[in-house]
């Protein structure tokens, strides 16, 4: 236990980065491009240095008692929960509001007591999140308070929305295999994607962008969105001599297990087939190549989640958010002997 | 949207696994040899068709008062911080109480109007958690009041604490290599231990059980527990033509940048080298070979944290919950070449 406060200055230099870098990383900002490896790096020396950014602690000297519930369906089995509760609480704080969080893991006697609860301590306004993006049932018992659904959608998209734009992420991922030059044999790898909003979506982006130029995916690996199943999938069309140019995968873990059956097959990455993924997860920059990858704006997401529902003008509809390209290694060109 | 509610046999064959099965993974048992990959599965299934568990329900039906504050440094960069709160509030739940979450970043003014909030709101008893097993100062407004610490530890281990047991873990492992044959050139990747509580503790079990065998650890390999600072280490370590034996990484992404030297070094996990982890996160099962790696049990932590909490017993001192081994396929006996 240090006996003495760390500093902020101390945490850089625990990382390996910058003061100004660690000020960035450690108060939220995404407009700076940090490598992921050290936004990790900061705010791992941040929690073994016991740092207390002081980020919040002004917005709260003055006991302010306006306070925003969150209330999710389930925090428990998706690593990117954090970032999502992360930008609504900084953007909270930054609002002179407490942010107060509730698990239902989607139990709707769980969500109505919660909710109420809540309401009972002076909550005033509420985010509905779903840690996974998909269409939802609005709980009765939010009905016609102030609300924000973050990462979820009604069906009749009447209560405002804040989603991850994943069509023009589908597009964005055509583009960038047209713009290398490919033209045909591009795999799409994932699980059907009829009953999984952000596969429909991605599909549907991707689609568009190749029927403009006259072209179609080659064909579509139908598996689980896990490195296991897509590992057995990929691994059975190159193993009936299959060869694609470029593969899209519907999530990083996806592309975990394409790339182990594409280097199994001796095909190098990106020499012999460029890959593409979506969600830009931490496996992204840890595989070898490190992974281009279409980014959900988690933090964002929150960020503008809450400033919807802080807003003076009120919220309507669905607002998508960009989802940014991370440029990495695993997107070349056509290899040249299938040219 | 199902315009039906999802059935648990829906999850069930969406997963492709029984019924029964199925039924484990929801309700938090962790007593069935479920594989992580399953498990995974049926959560993911769970998402997707909107499956809402009844397990909660018939306590909150009776609209009881007692609640649970569980107030957390940071859930926001830890991917293993759910699994904590889940078993918490299952347990919570299974002994009718209500859980709220409050996350404060390590702010001590959050902290502070966190905890007032939630003793103005009735709530009896706090679990004050870290994502990060770590030695930390507890809050001032905590003091007196009911408490167990889940996952961190006060200096003067006054406070009761729910830890998992690093230093059976790190005795785990060096049995685990002593039992498959490895004697020497038994090399140990990860950061120095000195500042984090789970790295020394690691360490010192594995050398109390190396030295009772009058064996000691071939080297240490220093380097930040991320795969790409041990991919250059190992990869170091390699080109100077030093030939592990054995590798124990600190823990599994630490693991993923060593068998990614290893690989590029043409050695092959386990049968020129056996590849041993800590933590049993969701990369240990994704690697080719999957990795043997000694699991942090966050379930029964948040679980065991909350009986203290309640039990009619004052708790007292630290509690340590075991660190089980997962065996999977990177641990096999010395290459009889070297032999």
């Amino acid at each position: 236990m240090a006996p003495q406060r760390a500093t902020l200055l101390d945490v850089a230099r625990r990382a390996g980065v910058s003061r100004t870098t660690a000020s960035f990383v450690m108060s939220g900002r995404t407009d700076m491009r940090i490598s992921a490896q050290a936004q990790e790096r900061v705010r791992h020396a941040a929690r073994e240095l016991d740092y207390r950014p002081n980020l919040m602690a002004r917005s709260l000297r003055t006991r302010l008692t306006r306070t925003i519930g969150l209330v999710s369906d389930t925090i428990a089995t998706e690593p990117f929960a954090g970032e999502l509760i992360r930008g609504s609480l900084a953007t909270a704080l930054q609002r002179e509001h407490l942010l107060f969080i509730g698990e239902t893991e989607g139990d709707a006697s769980v969500e109505k007591r919660l909710v109420e609860d809540m309401l009972d301590r002076g909550v005033g306004g509420f985010l509905y999140a779903s840690m996974y993006t998909r269409e939802t049932r609005l709980p009765p018992v939010l009905r016609g308070l102030p609300l924000v659904l973050l990462n979820c959608l009604t069906q009749n998209r009447k209560v405002p929305a804040v989603l991850p734009d994943e069509r023009a992420a589908g597009r964005t991922a055509a583009r960038t295999l047209l713009a290398a030059g490919h033209r045909d044999r591009i795999w799409l790898v994932g699980e059907s994607p009829a009953g999984v909003y952000a596969g429909r979506e991605r599909r549907l982006g991707i689609e568009e962008i190749l029927s403009r130029a006259q072209l179609t995916l080659a064909g579509t690996v139908d598996c689980l969105w896990w490195p296991e199943p897509s590992y057995a999938a990929v691994r059975e069309c190159l193993l009936a001599r299959a060869r694609p140019s470029a593969v899209i995968c519907l999530n990083d873990r996806v592309a975990m297990g394409a790339n182990q059956a594409l280097t199994e097959a001796g095909l190098a990455v990106p020499r012999d087939v460029s890959l593409l993924s979506f969600d830009d997860s931490d496996l992204a920059s840890w595989l070898r190549p490190q992974l281009t990858s279409i980014a959900i704006p988690h933090f964002d997401l929150g960020r503008r989640a809450v400033e919807l529902l802080l807003s003076d003008q009120p919220a309507q509809g669905v607002h998508r958010v960009a989802m940014p390209l991370r440029e990495r290694a695993s997107v070349g060109p056509p290899a040249a002997a299938t040219r």
